[in-house]
């Protein structure tokens, strides 16, 4: 079982190393230094993430950058496929990004063992800065209402190339199926579990959009 | 007085803010995973230093943003005069920059209040990750002797650009000027206190070099 938890270890540091980089890189961009300041308090809360995964990795027994280093594809692929065109898609794309990110965790971490389940939870729940982040969403939105269509198209797309990726390490790595579905004695009732896990998270997806003022 | 400090905070939180964002992205182009580690960790210490200026910048009285604007501009020539070339280049910059920094503060917070050269100190002196990107330098150059001397020229222009930039900032700013020399009722006496300031500014740079390993 310890080998499944560094692997779902491996894959959250990563993401979140990846992400720290992409927001604190997104900052740069900021129309103003208020949000810029706002970004760059994300990024440091997504490096605060890798900390503490990184810490338990290393408890484990395992090396960090070995956990990581079967994911860095996959997420890299994520991201490359998913560049933000201007200040406001970097906006929805750190907010539905870290949101999405969360949902897989919760996911995850409902078959592992409980000090690493209490881990992904503080993870999970320490996103200070996301409101700050809708909040500067809704208010472009107010400001250029045309934009709630295109963003809402972009949020869908990356919704869209994180459930892809992470369908494919799924399929790559078993132990994070088992992680995901729970056990695979009953290989006929996987791809079932699989649906319902996706399912759960689309849903979770069309109330953020209204959250952040991007439903139809 | 507190106009001086917030100005001394301003310039130092934009450093920082902008240190931060540059070494994160910097941390993706790392050859390997345990490098890319060790810039994420140097640059999340950016971000810790940012956040306590800009509280003190608050309890001050100032916005932060307000304190940072007039330096938006030296700082980001200062990044665009000096975009590292492969990843030697960017440890160079990464652990010279820091240092640099850290030389301008000390000399900065001779003048001021002494909560704040407090601070200013502890700001300094969390340098964790630092020792590990002098390592990674002084092993890059075993592995590759000549890179001493290209490494030595990147980190002498580094040093000069950052100190024409300073020059730059104190010229602007009278604020900045009395903090550096002291006051400014002996004019005549002043272009000498600048030069002697930078003077210790070069020698600490050529100490440096040696532990680099770059000096000839």
């Amino acid at each position: 079982m310890t080998e499944h938890v560094v692997d779902l270890l491996g894959v959250l540091a990563y993401t979140e190393l990846t992400a720290f980089s992409r927001l604190a890189a997104d900052a740069e961009h900021a129309p103003a230094l208020a949000e810029r300041m706002a970004m760059a308090d994300l990024a440091a809360g997504q490096y605060r993430h890798f900390h503490l995964l990184t810490a338990r990795i290393v408890e484990l027994g395992a090396r960090p950058q070995d956990a990581m280093a079967p994911y860095v594809a996959s997420v890299d692929a994520y991201h490359d496929r998913t560049r933000p065109n201007g200040w406001p898609e970097r906006l929805v794309k750190a907010y539905v990004g870290d949101e999405i990110n969360s949902d897989f965790y919760r996911e995850l971490a409902i078959h592992v063992d409980s000090a690493t389940a209490a881990l992904v939870e503080e993870v999970v729940t320490d996103s200070a800065g996301l409101d700050v982040i809708a909040q500067l969403i809704r208010s472009a939105v107010e400001a250029d209402p045309r934009l709630a269509g295109r963003l809402a198209l972009w949020a869908r797309r990356l919704v869209g190339e994180a459930l892809s990726q992470a369908q494919r390490i799924v399929i790559d790595r078993d132990a994070l199926a088992v992680l995901l579905v729970g056990d695979l004695d009953l290989p006929a009732d996987d791809l079932n579990r699989m649906t319902r896990v996706l399912g759960r998270l689309t849903d979770r997806h069309t109330d953020r959009l209204r959250v952040l003022g991007l439903a139809p």
